[in-house]
C-alpha cells in the first residue's frame, strides 16, 4: 500500500470506530443500572477466572519491553500478578455497587403555568480515552465510562497491547452476554500515533476526550482535541505552613504530601513556610525529609536557616518535579502565600496547616484551585478519598468538573417538560 | 501611526482589559450577596432617573442608524423608550430577587478517616460576552454575570454603542458606590473587530466566551476562542404529531412553536406528522398557520394531502428559516421520527403532541436535545419559563451546561477539605 492510501485506512478505520461507538452510546444510554452492573459483577469473576489468559497476554508485553526502551519503574507499573488481576476485578465489583448517575434527577419544578419541568442526568455520549502503560486502567475507565451510560474508544499505550486487549476481550464478551451494546467497549487497535489525531478530529460522534500520562501527551490532545477535554497538565501542590500551625502536624503532612509517592499530579512540590515559624520549622522538617533523600532548593531566608538547601531559580517555583526534589520559600504573610501560590501553582492542590480558623478560611476562599485541604495531606485529592467513589482523572478546569471526575462527572443534562397544551402568550 | 503600531497598541489595550477583569473577579469572588444586590437595585434606581439621558444617548445610535444600513428590524431592537427602560430596570430588580449560587455547599461528606469534605461553588471568574444589537441586553448580562460573580467584558455591536455606553456608566458608577471592583463590568470600546480576536486568545485571563447574535458570529467565536464557549449554532426545533395527538392542541401548539416569534432559536421549523393522523391534522394545521402566511415545504405524502405545499428539499429540512417557512414530513412511526429528528436536529429543542405517555416517554428518552417537550410549546425553552430566573444564553453543547443558562451555569466549584492531620498511609 503506499503511504496515501494506508493514511485513508486508517481514517476510516478511526472514522468507522467513532461511528460505532456513537451508536453504541445511544443504545447504552437508555440502558437501566442492572445490566450495567451484572456486566461489572460477572466481568470481575471472569478476569479471575481467566487469570492465567491474562498473565500470558502480560508476560507478551513484558518480554517486549526492554526491546521497547522501558524503564523499570514502567516495567512494573506495567506487570500484572494474580493480586493485581484480583485489584482490577475488585475495582470493577466496586464501580457496580456506586449509584447509577443516568436519570437522576437533579432538579424538578412546577412552573406558575402547569409546566412539570424536570433536569435528567443524561450521559455524555462518547468517551476517547487514552492512557500510557499501566494495563489496570484499561479496566477502570472502561467500568467507569460504561457505568455513566458512556460508550468508550481506548486508546493504551502500545507497551501494554497484549494485556489491555486480553481485558477488554473479557470486558466485551461479558458485555455482549449481559446486553449491553457491542461497541460499547473498543479498543483502538494500531500503534500509529496518527489514529489518535484523526480520532480527535471527529467531534460529531466523540464528545469528550480524556488523556491520561505525562504532560506532553496531555498537551498534544489539548491543542488537538476538537471536543471537550478533561484534563490537568500538572500538579505544582504547595503545602503553606501557617505561624499557627502545629508544627509536628505540619512535618507530618509536609513529608506525606512530599514522599507518601512521588511521581503523582497531587504529591506536594512546594512548602511555603510563615517567617515566624521558619527558623524553627524548616530544620524540623529538613530532618523529617531526610530519610526520602527529598533536595531542598530555597530562597535565601531559606538557604541561611538550612545550610543543607541549594538556591532556587524562579523555574524551580513553576516546577513540577515528580521527585526527590522541594522547592521552599520564607513568605512574611498569609496573602504572601496566597499570592505564590495563585502565581506559581497549577490550580490542583493546596494545603494549609493552621490552628487559626480564621486564616485557614482566608485561605481556602482565595486559593484558586481544585481542591483546598485545610490540615491534611494534598495526597488526598483523588476520587476515592474525597468520597466520589471511582475516578477517571482529575481536572483542573473550572468548566463542567473540577477536580477528580468519577461516574457524575461524565454525565449532562437534559430538560424534559411536560405539559397538557401550554402554549406562549 | 502605522497599521502595525495599531494593532500593537490594541492589542496591549485587550490584554490590559483582561488583566483588569481578572483581576476585578478575584475581589467580585469574595463579595457575599448583599453588595450584588444593593447594585443591582440601586441601578435599577439610576436607570430609571437617568432615562434622560439613556435616552439621548440611544437617539445618537438611532441617527447613525440607516447610515449603518440597519433594517426597520434591527432599528426596533436597537429603539429604547421609557417601557423599554422600565424592563431593563425590573430585570436589573428581578436578579436582584434571585438567590446568590456563590458559597453554595453542593455536597458535604464526613470520610471513614475523619476528612470532612465539602464541594463549595465559586464563580468562573472572567466572561467575555460577545453580543448585536439590542442595548438591553448590556445590562442583562452584566447583571447575571456579576451576580455570579463573574466580572464580565462586554463586546457589543457599533450600532449600540452609545446607548451601551451609557448603561455601562451608571452600572459601573452605581458599582463603585456599593464596593463592588472597578473593572467588574468593562466595554470594549472600540470597534475594531480584530480586538474580538484578541481577546479569544487571552485564556489565562477570561474563563469563558458567550456569543449572542447570528450563526456567523458565534461560528467565528467557537473556532477563535481558546477558552471554553457557550452557545447554539442554530435551533431547528421540531414538533412532532403523534397518533395519539389531540389534534386541536397540536394544532395549537405548532401555530404557537412557529409563529409566536418567528426569528428565535426556540421557534419550531419543522414539523413531523405520524401517518396516521396525516390526512386529518395537515388540513387542519395548514389553516391555522395561514393567517401567519408560513410557506409550507413537505415531502411528497404532504404535498399530495396539501395543495398549498411545496416540494421541500433535504436541505429545507436541516435549515433554521428563523421565518415564516416550516418543513413539513409524514412520518410512519414514532422511532421514524426520533430518527429524522436526531439526524437533522440542532439538539436545540423538540416537542411531542401525545397522549399515549408511553410514547412520549419513548421520545423523551431517544431524543438528544437541551430540552424535550411534551404537550408544550418549544418556545419554553427559555431561562425565565423553565425557572432559571434569567438566561445568558442556550447551549445546545452537553459539556457543562446544557438549555438555558442562568447564573448557576456560570459558575463551578472547588473541594475544600478540612482535617487534624489526616495523612496517607
Amino acid at each position: 500500500m503506499t503511504a496515501v492510501s494506508q493514511k485513508d485506512s486508517l481514517r476510516a478505520y478511526c472514522l468507522d470506530l467513532a461511528q460505532r461507538a456513537r451508536l453504541a452510546s445511544r443504545q447504552l444510554g437508555l440502558l437501566g443500572r442492572e445490566p450495567k452492573d451484572a456486566w461489572l459483577r460477572a466481568s470481575a469473576v471472569a478476569l479471575r477466572r481467566e487469570l492465567p489468559k491474562i498473565l500470558e497476554a502480560n508476560g507478551r508485553d513484558l518480554a517486549e519491553a526492554s526491546g521497547n526502551g522501558l524503564t523499570e519503574a514502567a516495567i512494573d507499573r506495567l506487570r500484572l500478578s494474580a493480586s493485581r488481576v484480583e485489584d482490577i476485578a475488585a475495582g470493577l465489583e466496586s464501580v457496580a455497587a456506586l449509584p447509577d448517575p443516568v436519570g437522576e434527577v437533579l432538579e424538578s419544578v412546577v412552573r406558575p403555568n402547569g409546566l412539570r419541568v424536570r433536569r435528567v442526568r443524561v450521559p455524555l455520549g462518547v468517551v476517547f480515552f487514552i492512557y500510557e502503560s499501566r494495563p489496570n486502567v484499561t479496566a477502570d475507565a472502561a467500568a467507569i465510562c460504561v457505568k455513566s451510560g458512556n460508550a468508550v474508544i481506548l486508546r493504551g499505550g502500545k507497551e501494554a497491547a497484549h494485556s489491555s486487549q486480553a481485558l477488554v476481550d473479557i470486558l466485551t464478551r461479558v458485555a455482549s452476554e449481559h446486553g449491553l451494546p457491542a461497541n460499547a467497549i473498543q479498543l483502538v487497535n494500531t500503534a500509529d500515533r496518527d489514529a489518535v489525531g484523526y480520532l480527535l478530529a471527529l467531534n460529531d460522534y466523540i464528545d469528550l476526550a480524556i488523556p491520561r500520562g505525562g504532560e506532553a501527551l496531555i498537551r498534544r490532545v489539548a491543542a488537538e482535541a476538537r471536543m471537550p477535554v478533561i484534563k490537568h497538565y500538572t500538579g505544582n501542590c504547595h503545602v503553606y505552613v501557617d505561624r499557627s500551625a502545629d508544627l509536628d502536624m505540619a512535618e507530618r503532612i509536609t513529608v506525606n504530601s512530599k514522599c507518601q509517592r512521588m511521581g503523582v499530579c497531587n504529591a506536594a512540590e512546594s512548602l511555603l513556610v510563615h517567617a515566624a515559624v521558619a527558623a524553627t520549622f524548616l530544620p524540623q522538617v529538613s530532618k523529617g525529609l531526610a530519610p526520602f533523600r527529598v533536595e531542598l532548593r530555597g530562597d535565601p531566608a531559606t538557604c541561611a536557616l538550612l545550610p543543607e538547601a541549594r538556591p532556587a531559580t524562579d523555574e524551580d517555583y513553576a516546577t513540577e518535579f515528580l521527585g526527590p526534589v522541594l522547592s521552599v520559600k520564607v513568605v512574611d504573610s498569609l496573602d504572601d502565600a496566597i499570592a505564590h501560590i495563585n502565581r506559581y501553582g497549577s490550580g490542583h492542590t493546596e494545603a494549609i496547616i493552621a490552628n487559626d480558623a480564621t486564616a485557614a478560611k482566608w485561605f481556602t476562599d482565595r486559593v484558586d484551585s481544585s481542591a483546598v485541604m485545610v490540615n491534611a495531606s494534598t495526597r488526598f485529592n483523588d476520587g476515592g478519598h474525597l468520597g466520589l467513589g471511582a475516578e477517571i482523572g482529575i481536572s483542573t478546569d473550572k468548566f463542567h468538573a473540577r477536580g477528580p471526575c468519577g461516574l457524575r462527572e461524565l454525565t449532562s443534562y437534559k430538560f424534559v417538560v411536560e405539559g397538557e397544551g401550554q402554549i406562549r402568550e
